[in-house]
Parts: C-alpha cells; structure tokens; sequence
C-alpha cells in the first residue's frame, strides 16, 4: 500500500475533479502493474495498472489507495467491473469511495464476484493522500496550505516590504516543488504589485506543472482569476490551492479558518521591525495553542522547513 | 577532558571574577579526584580534586580545563605549585591561561618539575566552557545570552502585552535552569511593569542560585541595579548575563551589537498582530544573514529551543 500511496503523490494536483488515487498489482512477490489517476482525472490508477499487469492480473493482489468505482462514465468504464473481469484473487483498498455513486458498491461489486476484499489498510495515510478531494467532498472547498517564510523573528518581508531574499535556494526550490502539487496558488495583490511573482515551477520536468495563477483583491485583475475575499475559494476549480502570502492574506485566511496545512520556512536572521503577521482575531493566548500538529521537520541548506496540519 | 569540562558548567555563573575550571584526576583507569571552581572563585578545581586525590596523586595523569594558575593569592597558594607537590605523572590541559599573572607560567613551571604536559586538548570547548571568563578578559563586558520566547510568527507578546504563557512548562523550567547559570539577569522598565517578574530559579535544590536582578532603565529602581543602556553592562559585577526581555530590550542588545548567544524557545502557536522585535537597524536582508550559527537544538515538550551563537 505504501507503494500505491506514493504513486498517488503523482497525481496530487492535476487530477481535479477526480482523487487522486494509486494503484499496485502483485503477483508471486513481483510488482506486475502500477497506476495512478492521470491529469485531468482519467484513466483511474486501476485501469492504467491492469493495463500494465495484462492477463497476469489473474489470481494477483491489487492494492488500490481508494474503493474502485463502480460507476460508467462517458469517459470510461467503472473500474469495478474492469477488476471484476482481470479476476485478482484479493483486492485490498485504503479508503472507502465518498462518491454518493460508489459509496461500498465498488467492494460489493467485487465480493460478489467471488474476490477476497481487505478493507481500511493505511486508511489514515490514504486520507492524508486525498486530502484535496475528501475536503471539496465535506466542506464544498479546496484543501488550503499557507506558506509562510519567516525570519526567527517572524518576518515576512523587511518593514518596507523588501523580501528577497529571507530564504535560501533549497527552500525556495522546495516552494517550486509544492507549487506543483497544487492546482491552484493564490497571492494577495500586496505581493502581485511588492513581487509581480511568476507563480510558475521552475524545476527540470515540472514545468508544464505551473498552477492556475488566483488573486485576491477587490478589484479583478487580467491574466489572474480574482477573488475578492477568502470565502469565495469555494468557486475556485481547484481541490489543492497554495496560499502564498503575503502577511495579510495570509491573517485574511487564517480568520476565516481557511487554512489546513502550514508549510514554514524559517531562515536563521533576525531582521526587527518586520512585516509580520497581522491580528488575525486571536483574543487570548489561551485561544493560540493546541490548533497546529507538527507534521513534518527538516533542513533545507540552513533553513528550516516545518510542516503542520489543522489539529 | 569531557568529564573535567562537564564539572567546570557547576561552577557557571557562580564564580565570578575567577573563571569555571573543572579538573579530574585519573590513575589506572580510576577516577580518584574531581574539582570545580568553588562560588565565589575559590577553592580551585584543581586544588579540590588534589585534595580528594591525596597520596594516591603521584603518577596520576590530571586533566584541567584550563591551565594551572602560577601566581599565589592571599586567598589560596598556586595551583601550579600544589601540583608541582602532588606529582602527577601527566597534565593535560584544554586552554592556557591568558591572566597576565600566569600566561604560560603555569605550564612551565609543571615541565621544569620534571612533569609531562599535554596542551590544547579540547580546547575550543574549554573555550565555549569559559565563554563568560573570555569574553570579560577580551571585551571587558560580560558574556551575553538573550533570551526569545516567541510564537511562530514572532511574537513575544500579545499586541495589549500579555506573553503568559507562549511557551509551556516544560521551556519555562528549562529557562530557570538557564538563570542558575548566569550571575545576573536583566529585563527592561516594560517587563518589570508588566510582568513584575521575580527571575528567581524556582528549581528543587538551585533555589540558592538565583542571579542579581538588573533593570534597563533611565529611572533607577528601589531593590534593582538599574542601567541606562546596554554598553553600561561593562560596570555589571558579573561575567555572564542573561538578558530576558521584553521586545524593546532585546533590540536595544542586538543594536548594539551585544548580543553573543542567542536561547530561542519557539511555541507552535500563531498569535498574529503580537509585540515582535523592532527594527534594530538590519537595512537589508543580505546584512542579516551569516549572523547565526545554530548550535543546538531539542523538543521541550510541545516548544523547541534553538540555541545559536555570534558565528
Ligand atoms: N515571506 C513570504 O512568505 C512572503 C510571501 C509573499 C509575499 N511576501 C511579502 O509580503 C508583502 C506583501 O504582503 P502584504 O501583507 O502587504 O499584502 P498581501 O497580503 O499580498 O495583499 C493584501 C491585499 O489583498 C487584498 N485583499 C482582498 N481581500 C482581503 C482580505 N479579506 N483581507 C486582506 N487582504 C485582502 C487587498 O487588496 P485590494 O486592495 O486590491 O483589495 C489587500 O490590499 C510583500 O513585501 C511581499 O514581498 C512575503
Ligand atoms: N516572550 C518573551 O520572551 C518575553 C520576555 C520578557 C517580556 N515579555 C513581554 O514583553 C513586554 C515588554 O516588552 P517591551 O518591549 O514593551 O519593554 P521592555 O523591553 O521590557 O522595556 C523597555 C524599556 O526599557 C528601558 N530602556 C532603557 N534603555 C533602553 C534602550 N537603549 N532601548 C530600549 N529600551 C531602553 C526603557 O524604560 P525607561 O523609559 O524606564 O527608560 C524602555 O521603556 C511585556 O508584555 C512582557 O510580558 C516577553
């Protein structure tokens, strides 16, 4: 499952409307088939993993980071039944489809053509994985993450708004990596008129990665999709939106509790009388702490990058 | 030499005007004596371990943090001459002593007794070990550590200056072992109004140890040595001084360039419109870096404390 997870990581950000999901076929110890959801939502993992495996699929584990579908679509057929028809001897699935047409059908479908179904294994990590597309599921939105380069001291940028640069190479090249799991990145217009950023990936192979450029500002903006507040990410067709600043969009989002993940790159400077976060509604320090999870920790050159989740 | 440096940190911040020695006898793989500078500077590490070695001295190997002091004093003989008499086979010493009284006297007078002696061993931790006895000698101020407790975002307060509590239990007890180390602790007017704060060592069994309360101030203060500014902590009757806010005390040491370690303890909590360091005079982002070099680092509890030192 591990495996099928990391395959899934492919597809994070370029699968929207779909999950992106990951598949592994294994047969007598070998891996005969991998797949993982394409841009744009199809083939499924599945399909494009018993295509890989071929008749070999027959009397195979297929491990799959989602239920397979059990649903046709114009765009091709439920997957379900495309397992159905390789007969594997077990299909073992992480997460339960939330689509109201799958929703247990699939694993039915597959029991009741006689193959052995494991449920609920590395659930949790599967969850995590489809973050993006179980949040527009529950909560009608994208999954947000704020990025955020500070100094020690908290600085976003030097008090006259300078910023270039708090951070170092490895941590902006870290950036480039995460822009292209997103399908959308959104800056306020502070740091469109302070930066006028590319927003684009520049790192070898990912550059047809570049994500939908989003605005936020009262006053829409050509060339950019423009929101006027964070609410409205809603309407964004994205299920991954980066946040990348500046400090009051960033306070915009963390006041309407719009934030799921925070990526941190801290720089070792002190820099003093900063731009930093602005009032973002926290009345009491009581009210501060036990709302982040450190999830993740480590060096890039000689800065620091810590990733935390919503707790 | 690590056991003889781990004994001299007990006498950190307590023997002032003399420096933190540790001392360790060794004979046969045995240790048979152990010594530190005593508060107040006197007895000596050396004559300490001397004294619980005894007879049994003579052919012992002795390692000392710093070399053997060669000058007599009305309160104690030499430590040079107590060896010279004990007759250990070997001394092997981690830094030479740059009182002018004794400034290599000490090693020649051991090798003209006939005894071996094995310099420079350990040396830049014997000088890390010393740092506040170095810094007096070389600077003629004592050694000077702030200390941050901040959120992620930099904030040391809430923006109406409440700070209780950024960080939890855990970095708050580790704070008080940090002002058992230190002679003397400073705070600015603000913290005084503000927090009343008592910068005691509220610790089992270092109650003893609390440091003299030093105040930043133009106003002088009833029970408080008070200073006007930072440069005037050359007067201070100490050779380390802990420096623990608030914000505006904080950059008034970093602007003055007096500021040679640096204890942040950083909670997992964004404040958001907090009480951050003001500008103390960094004009360009490329003047911040290369400041400091991080030299530890650990979890307490849910914060992290970040040790860096001037690099
Ligand atoms: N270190 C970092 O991670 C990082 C990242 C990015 C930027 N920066 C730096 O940050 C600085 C810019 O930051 P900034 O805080 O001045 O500006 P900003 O957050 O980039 O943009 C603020 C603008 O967003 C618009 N907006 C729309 N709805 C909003 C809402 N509900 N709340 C707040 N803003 C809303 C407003 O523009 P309208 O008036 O048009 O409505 C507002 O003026 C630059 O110096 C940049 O270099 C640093
Ligand atoms: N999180 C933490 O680590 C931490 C630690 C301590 C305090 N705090 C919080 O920080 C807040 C207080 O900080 P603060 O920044 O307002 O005040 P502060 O730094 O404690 O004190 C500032 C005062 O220091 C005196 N001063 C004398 N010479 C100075 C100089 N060269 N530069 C600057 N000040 C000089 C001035 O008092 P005179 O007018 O009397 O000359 C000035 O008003 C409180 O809310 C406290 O709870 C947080």
């Amino acid at each position: 499952m591990a495996a099928a997870l990391a395959l899934a990581e492919r597809g994070r950000g370029r699968t929207f409307p779909n999950p992106n999901v990951g598949c592994v076929i294994v047969k007598a110890g070998r891996v005969i088939g991998r797949g993982w959801t394409q841009a744009g939502g199809r083939p499924h993992a599945e399909a494009m993993a018993l295509d890989a495996a071929g008749a070999s699929a027959a009397g195979a584990d297929l491990y799959a980071t989602l239920e397979p579908c059990a649903h046709e679509s114009p765009r091709g057929p439920a997957c379900a039944d495309l397992i159905v028809a390789a007969r594997p001897a077990r299909v073992i699935v992480a997460y339960p489809d939330p689509d109201p047409r799958t929703d247990g059908r699939g694993i039915a479908c597959l029991r009741a053509a006689g193959i052995e179904v494991i449920e609920g294994v590395a659930r949790a990590e599967a969850a995590r994985s489809m973050a993006g597309f179980l949040t527009r599921r529950r909560l009608g939105r994208p999954h947000v993450t704020l990025k955020l380069a500070l100094s020690l001291d908290g600085a976003a940028a030097l008090g006259d708004g300078r910023s270039q640069w708090i951070t170092g190479p490895e941590a902006r090249a870290h950036t480039h990596l995460e822009r292209s799991r997103h399908e959308a990145i959104l800056v306020g217009r502070g740091t469109l008129e302070a930066d006028a950023p590319r927003l684009d990936v520049r790192l070898p192979g990912l550059e047809d990665r570049s994500p939908t450029r989003v605005l936020l500002s009262a006053t829409p903006q050509a060339g950019w999709l423009t929101i006027a507040s964070p609410e409205a990410i809603a309407s964004l067709p994205c299920d991954h939106l980066f946040v990348e600043g500046g400090a009051r969009t960033a306070a915009a989002f963390l006041a309407a509790d719009l934030v799921d993940r925070l990526l941190l790159y801290r720089a070792p400077i002190l820099v003093g009388g900063g731009r930093t976060l602005p009032d973002f509604g926290i009345a009491d320090l009581t009210q501060a702490h036990g709302r982040w999870r450190l999830e993740d920790a480590r060096a890039l050159g000689s800065d620091r990058l810590e990733v935390y989740a919503r707790s």
